[in-house]
């Protein structure tokens, strides 16, 4: 009975290189660990399945460092600073070691590159497609958490990056668009968590654009209580965009994983926001405002007239 | 674009009402609140997948009551008070409104049960098995977390309750077993989370029994330094267990599902840990001592004879 069972083998050489201060070295039920004095807690919990939310092939590393970068995406949105996550992987049993060499190997990579460790999590088998499920923990500030419901008419509609590479870039890697330079499936395969863009008192209101950036601005219309009008001309494209043509517009208005931020700025606050933004060399661009009304999403072309687009983004459902 | 798409309708509908103080209504990118002061967080995430962890034909009601529960178990081991959780969920795109339904109803049941709130979490679709991941968040009093390291030669080595159904259980529920009362399969099917049971200062290492007894102390015993000596006659079963004969006692030993708690208790603490127990109203058992030397796991039968298990439980890779 001394040898340790495949699984906690795999986990002590693969995971616990990567536990974090609190995480008890991944040996106990729980991890413990005190918050800093005086800040709030932050968590937020993604899942992501093989063959939804990434490629059955696409490499281990590359997987894991999405994973947790959709949710330090979240942390973004809200103005936290992220220290520590727990992970769940549900892979089949004959899983090559050398997938989770590589899975741990990525997630170390950004471990050093956003100041996060592991705290805890399971591993488990299934008889279906790689099923991974990571929570994310960071801290605010107490009351300077930045919500989706501070938007309000007259704040102008910003975006961070480019908007639609995630969706081109799923067709990219999937041999359905030309990615000579391979930007586009890069984009797709490692989103680029924006931490400390969303600055709390310079942002009104910000979340992610995980779903695509029209249903995405309709969450946060509704919970602001106000409508948006955003003009597709302002939408800021990479040149791969670009050079896809404008036949593919509306898939980059409505296409998810881009995980850009989207923000509400009030117009006072613009001129300390390009400020902020440009000490920390991230682009941003204000594609619209805020307006009174229904929590509606208009979208206007060029000469000024509406854009139909048949639905606003992803839904896992229905 | 004022229609809710079916995801977001579906998490309105279901799982909004669940939610807790400082999930924000589970209508932004992260739940945000303030620790109470002077308390440490105690924070667990497990997995489970249908065909796994549970049958798929199981209700929803109790799958989502028994994925909570073995949550609630491992903070029951750190001697930790759950206040809440987040959740991600993983089904067909087809499944059915009503089994979300049954699941949200489940966790209602529990969440009044335990005093537990939902924080947050994601849904998502998957082409496999419904796919699960709780992540758990309690707190203890600064270092009155209870570890697995604490056993001690000497120690005696505690269970609750009664040790096997969970395994015999799932054979139950597969009818590969008799069970006329449905006892076995329900121990299976719902777990009872022994919280408030291990206390510190009474219980020197805890952890919870999820994949076998024999296993799970190998893992006290690795984290204490220490071995174990237990009598397979002392070990408590069920009317159920007991029914099944003999023949079962392997697999009472080494099965896992029973979320039952393991502890190294002192012999100084023998007394006042019976009073708790009883004032509690769980049945706890000596089953045996930690013993000096390696860190391994002997059973002997009636006779001081060494039982030998090919497997002390289940791992879930090798």
């Amino acid at each position: 009975m001394t040898a340790l069972p495949a699984e906690f083998d795999l986990i002590a050489r693969h995971f616990r290189p990567l536990a974090g201060q609190g995480s008890l070295d991944l040996s106990d039920d729980a991890a413990v660990f005190a918050l800093p004095v005086g800040r709030e807690l932050v968590v937020s919990a993604d899942a992501m399945v093989a063959g939804v939310h990434f490629l059955p092939d696409d490499p281990p590393e590359l997987i894991a460092r999405k994973l947790l970068r959709t949710n330090l995406s979240d942390l973004a949105a809200m103005g936290a600073k992220p220290f520590g996550y727990l992970l769940t992987i549900s892979t089949a049993r004959s899983m090559p070691d050398a997938w989770f060499a590589g899975f741990a190997a990525g997630l170390a990579v950004d471990q050093v590159a956003f100041g996060v460790a592991l705290l805890g999590g399971d591993t488990t088998s299934t008889p279906g497609p790689i099923s991974l499920s990571l929570t994310i923990l960071g801290t605010v500030l107490p009351g300077q958490a930045i919500r989706r419901n501070g938007a309000r008419a007259g704040d102008g509609v910003w975006v961070s990056g480019t908007i639609g590479d995630g969706a081109l870039g799923l067709l990219a890697a999937t041999d359905r668009l030309a990615d000579p330079s391979g930007f586009l499936a890069g984009r797709y395969r490692l989103p680029q968590p924006r931490l400390g863009l969303a600055k709390f008192g310079l942002v009104a209101a910000c979340m992610d654009v995980s779903d695509g950036l029209v249903q995405d601005l309709g969450h946060l219309c509704r919970a602001s209580g106000a409508g948006a009008e955003i003009e597709a001309a302002r939408l800021p494209l990479s040149d791969a965009a670009h050079a896809a043509g404008q036949g593919y517009l509306s898939l980059c208005l409505t296409g998810g994983d881009d995980y850009e931020l989207l923000m509400a700025i009030p117009a006072a606050h613009e001129a300390a926001f390009a400020v902020h933004s440009a000490a920390m060399g991230i682009a941003v661009h204000r594609i619209g405002r805020f307006v009174s009304g229904d929590p509606v999403v208009r979208v206007h072309d060029a000469t000024g007239g509406l854009i139909d687009l048949p639905r606003g983004g992803w839904s896992h459902f229905g």
